[in-house]
C-alpha cells in the first residue's frame, strides 16, 4: 500500500490537503509554525539525505510539496556527509532561480524513489478543470482570455508573472514581482483607460515549462475581490494549473460580484 | 532639391523639429492647434489623396510623420471619390490596430512617391545612438538591462508595451497600456521588494518589427524624475530606437538624480 508524505510550505494549501487527507505523514522545515496533522516529522535541508532516510523507515512512497518555501539558510554544523554531497548541485539550482530550485527539490526527491504527486493528486476540486464555473462569458470575453493567454505564455518563456488582464483587446496590467493583488490594483487604478466598464479578463496560468506538480499559482477569494475592484467580467484561468483555495468562499464571492470563473483549455 | 513636409501631431516633438528646420512646410490635421511654422498646411484623412496632390504641388518630395496621432472620426459628407477608394484599406488596418494603421499610412505616402524619413533625418540629436550619455554604469546594471531587453522583445512579441523594469535580475514592473510612468509609479510603490536600494534599470525600446521611422518611444524630464522616485540606478534604452526630448534638460536631470542614462547595442 501507498502512504504519502505531506512536505508542507507556508500558507492555507497545505491545511486544506490536512483537511483531505488527515491520514498523511507532515513534514516541516524547522522554524516553521507546526500544523495540525497527525504527526509531523521536522526537517532540516542540511540533512535532507537523513530526513530521505526517515521517509522511507516510515513506509512513505509518495510525497506531495504544497505551500510556500523560502530559501533557507544552511548552517554549516548542521550537515552530514551525504547531504554536504548534493550542496554543490542544490547551489547552482539556487543561484539559475526558483523554478531551478524546484525541480532539482523534485529530482531529489525522485532519486531516493519517491513519486512526487501534485495537490490534485490529494484532493481533485483543488485544480479545476476546463469549464465554467460560475457566471456567464461573452465571445468578447473569450477573445480577451485567449489574448492574455498568449499575453502570459510569451512572459513566461522569460520567467516573468503569471498573469495579464485584457479588456477588448488592450492589456491594462501585466504581472510581475510584486504579484497578482499589486497588478490589479494597478487595473483599478487605471480603469479609466479601459474601453468600456465591467470589461476586461484577469488570467492565470501556470509559467509554461513549469512542472504542473509543484507551485501552482493560486485563486482565492481575495482574487476575486480584487478583480470585481478593478471593474473586471471575469477571471479565467489555465484548466488543470491553478489552485482554487477555499473553492466555496470564491464560488460565492464570485457570483456575488457578478464576476464569470472559467477554466479555459489550453 | 529635396523639400521635406512636417505631418504634424500632438506633443513636444513636432515643435522641436520645427525649430531644428524652420524651413519645412507644417501639416497638421484640421482640429489640432496651429503650430508656429512658417507656413502651415491643414488636411483631412477624408481628403487625403487632394492632399497629396498639395504635396507635391509645393515640390515636397520627403514627408515626416511625428507627434502623437489620435484615430480621427470620419465624416462621411468630407469624402473625395479617389480618397473613399482608399477607406477598405484604411478600415481594415485600423482594426488590426495602431502599428498596422502606421504601416499602412506610410505605405500610402510612399505609394503616391513620398519619401519617408525619421524624425532623426530631421534632427539626428533627437535619437541617440550607443553609448552611455550621462553617469556610470556597473556590469550588476548591464545584466539588468540585458534582461529586461529580453523581456521587452517578448512582450513587443504580442504587441504590449515598450518597457520593463528589472534589479538583480528580478522584474518590479511591466509596461502595458497605461504607459511608462505608471509603471514607474507601479515600482516606487513597490520598492521595498526590490533586492537592494538604488538598483534596478528600466529599459526601452520600439517594439520589434516597429517601423523605427515613426512613433518611437520617447525619454524626457518626466522620465527621469520618475525613475528617480522608483529608486533605480539608471535607464537604459535601445541604441537608435528612442527619441530623447529635451537632451539638455533629461541629462541635467538624470546627472542631478545620479541616474545613468545608456544608449544600449542591440
Amino acid at each position: 500500500m501507498s502512504a504519502t508524505a505531506l512536505i508542507a510550505g507556508a500558507g492555507a494549501l497545505p491545511r486544506l490537503l490536512i483537511a483531505a487527507a488527515p491520514e498523511m505523514l507532515v513534514c516541516q522545515l524547522e522554524g516553521f509554525e507546526a500544523l495540525p496533522g497527525a504527526e509531523v516529522l521536522r526537517f532540516r535541508i542540511e540533512r535532507l539525505v537523513p530526513f530521505f532516510d526517515a521517509l522511507a523507515e516510515r513506509g512513505i512512497d509518495r510525497v506531495c510539496l504544497a505551500g510556500a518555501m523560502q530559501r533557507p539558510r544552511l548552517e554549516p554544523e548542521f550537515f552530514d556527509a551525504r547531504t554536504a554531497a548534493l550542496v554543490p548541485r542544490l547551489l547552482g539550482a539556487m543561484q539559475a532561480g526558483d523554478d531551478a530550485t524546484l525541480r532539482a527539490v523534485i529530482g531529489l526527491f525522485e532519486e531516493f524513489d519517491f513519486e512526487v504527486i501534485g495537490a490534485d493528486a490529494i484532493c481533485p476540486d483543488l485544480v479545476p478543470g476546463a469549464g465554467v464555473l460560475c457566471g456567464t462569458l461573452s465571445a468578447e470575453d473569450q477573445r480577451d482570455a485567449a489574448r492574455a493567454a498568449e499575453i502570459v505564455a510569451a512572459l513566461g518563456a522569460v520567467d516573468v508573472g503569471q498573469g495579464a488582464v485584457v479588456a477588448r483587446g488592450l492589456c491594462l496590467g501585466v504581472e510581475a514581482l510584486p504579484g497578482t493583488d499589486a497588478m490589479l490594483d494597478f487595473v483599478a487604478q487605471h480603469r479609466a483607460l479601459a474601453p468600456a466598464p465591467t470589461t476586461g479578463v484577469f488570467y492565470k496560468a501556470p509559467k509554461p515549462g513549469q512542472d504542473r506538480r509543484i507551485d501552482l499559482p493560486a485563486l482565492g477569494p481575495q482574487t476575486i475581490a480584487k478583480a470585481a475592484a478593478a471593474g473586471l467580467a471575469g477571471i479565467a484561468f489555465e484548466a488543470g494549473g491553478v489552485l482554487l483555495l477555499d473553492r466555496d468562499a470564491t464560488l460565492r464571492a464570485a457570483e456575488a460580484a457578478g464576476l464569470f470563473l472559467w477554466g479555459r483549455s489550453r
